[in-house]
């Protein structure tokens, strides 16, 4: 089983990771680039069947560890 | 439109920041983990509806600036 995790910057947090890459595009010739957010993406490989307990421990995890719920939202998929 | 591009890194290149990770979770309790990877998440919002010419532009800025292709991956999604 695999869950992928993103971790993206709230709406209302500035990103400037994301604005250096939209710089950065427009700079080699990208046009109609409105917004770029960065985040981060987390694959984790899991033992055993029982997606309904994945998801559990997995957004658990996403709470505590792999993001600050203070500043980012995270969304979690088993697959 | 949005384009959400995750990069990860390549299967054989080593990822210690994931590593990292995955000890982490361990030592908090999380059990059954196999493997962890961390790689990049990138939203970009874009003007038009041309999805065709959108995929096409963003897999050709996710060559070429949003991920190094000798030890990344990346896979681009339009919605």
């Amino acid at each position: 089983m695999k869950a992928k995790i993103t971790v993206t910057p709230k709406k209302a947090v500035l990103d400037p990771q994301g604005k250096t890459v939209q710089t950065a595009l427009e700079h080699i010739g990208f046009t109609g680039i409105k917004d770029v957010r960065i985040g981060k993406y987390i694959e984790i490989e899991l033992e055993g069947t029982d997606r309904e307990a994945a998801l559990k421990s997995i957004s658990q995890a996403s709470h505590k560890i792999l993001s600050n719920p203070v500043i980012e939202d995270y969304s979690v998929e088993i697959e």
